[in-house]
């Protein structure tokens, strides 16, 4: 059995790439981030989607993103805006996140012998982050093997973006069909103290419109407004 | 006066990195991590290698890649050996470790709008890790390009590799000329708890082979074995 290392979010793509990896028959190593993120029980959240989709091993890293802040996510000085305008690139951004947790999966990836790594990217439905186009993975690809012993040892990363080309609506109903229950995650950038999305922010505005298209119900808690 | 991020190890070639930095004219930003190493006064070392040698802001980054493993300098179970044959990996290697630490220093710097890192890799006198080779380096650069606003904005990374070609009595020949003095510094991979040198694993050879070649005398403070 092949094993992979799956980056989890307590989000609703990156629980849909966990499930879409262990219906290939990987053995799941999931990883997830504390790094101050103003959405932390995200983290409860993920506990629960590695529990419940079968990880072999849940890790969480914590590293203190917030000494730098420049982010909404990472600093408090930082409103996290309605939906944005797709014009500019949005406060939410968080400055090379996912090469950070690509680095990180591969550390990890390195140590375990899996070769593969699941991250939730997706050019379709998305904010405008740079770290999130093709271009940046296959980059990453390349340089992680030359910076790790694939090089030497002839062996080869694949980095696995089974959602790059999907809408938000596929890729909800590709999870609801592999056996995911969205309750499970949450995808809000401010959720309040209890997990309710705020049912505003872009990610909340992405999510609740792909349940919409998919024709799915939505099994969000949303705050009161 | 351009800003610049420098990865600080407390050892040799970081410190003759950042005296490099700052004799070019940058307003140097230091930073360090405390990934649970084994040698852990490195870390003293590097905030007061940050402070003599004039760190605008000198951060520390804690990971825990002890929760993986994988590395005689992150696990207990794996003894640090005497210098190396060049044959194979060596057991200090720690997994994917330079692109970690790199990645974050992109991070910081999109933040701090730094378009320079300097990492003291080495290609001469070095240990074999496919981390510290030129064409990572460059590969990196690449990636960094992409997953960060720096496509989008169209600037540039610049990677700063200065020892990339010198050996390692060069480095302390250009360090002395700077005004580094390398007794702040540790090199040792298994330092006993007072700082002292073990004298016999590859960094120490390294180190002490450098000195006699460059005709320094050398300052390290070695165990009684």
């Amino acid at each position: 059995m092949e094993k992979a290392v799956i980056l989890l979010s307590g989000g609703l793509d990156s629980a849909t790439c966990l499930a879409i990896a262990r219906s290939k028959g990987f053995q799941c190593y999931t990883l997830a981030f504390d790094y101050g993120q103003r959405h932390r029980c995200e983290l409860d959240r993920a506990a629960l989607v590695a529990e419940k989709l079968g990880s072999e091993r849940h890790s969480v890293m914590t590293i203190d993103l917030r000494q730098w802040g420049g982010s909404a996510l990472t600093d408090d000085s930082i409103e996290v805006p309605a939906a944005n305008d797709r014009g500019e690139m949005p406060v939410t951004y968080v400055p090379a996140r996912n090469m950070v947790f690509l680095s990180f999966a591969a550390a990890w990836g390195e140590i375990l012998k899996a070769r593969h790594i699941f991250i939730g990217v997706n050019s379709v439905d998305y904010s405008g982050y740079p770290d999130c186009r093709k271009s940046f993975i296959d980059s990453f690809r390349h340089t992680a093997e030359l910076g790790t012993c694939a090089c030497d040892e002839g062996w080869h990363w694949h980095i696995e973006t089974p959602l790059q080309a999907m809408s938000k609506a596929e890729i909800i109903r590709t999870g609801v069909a592999l056996g995911v229950d969205y309750s499970w995650t949450v995808s809000c950038y401010d959720p309040d103290p209890s997990g309710r999305a705020c049912g505003v922010c872009d990610s909340c505005t992405l999510r609740k419109n792909g349940f919409a298209e998919a024709g799915v119900p939505d099994p969000t808690l949303y705050q009161e407004r």
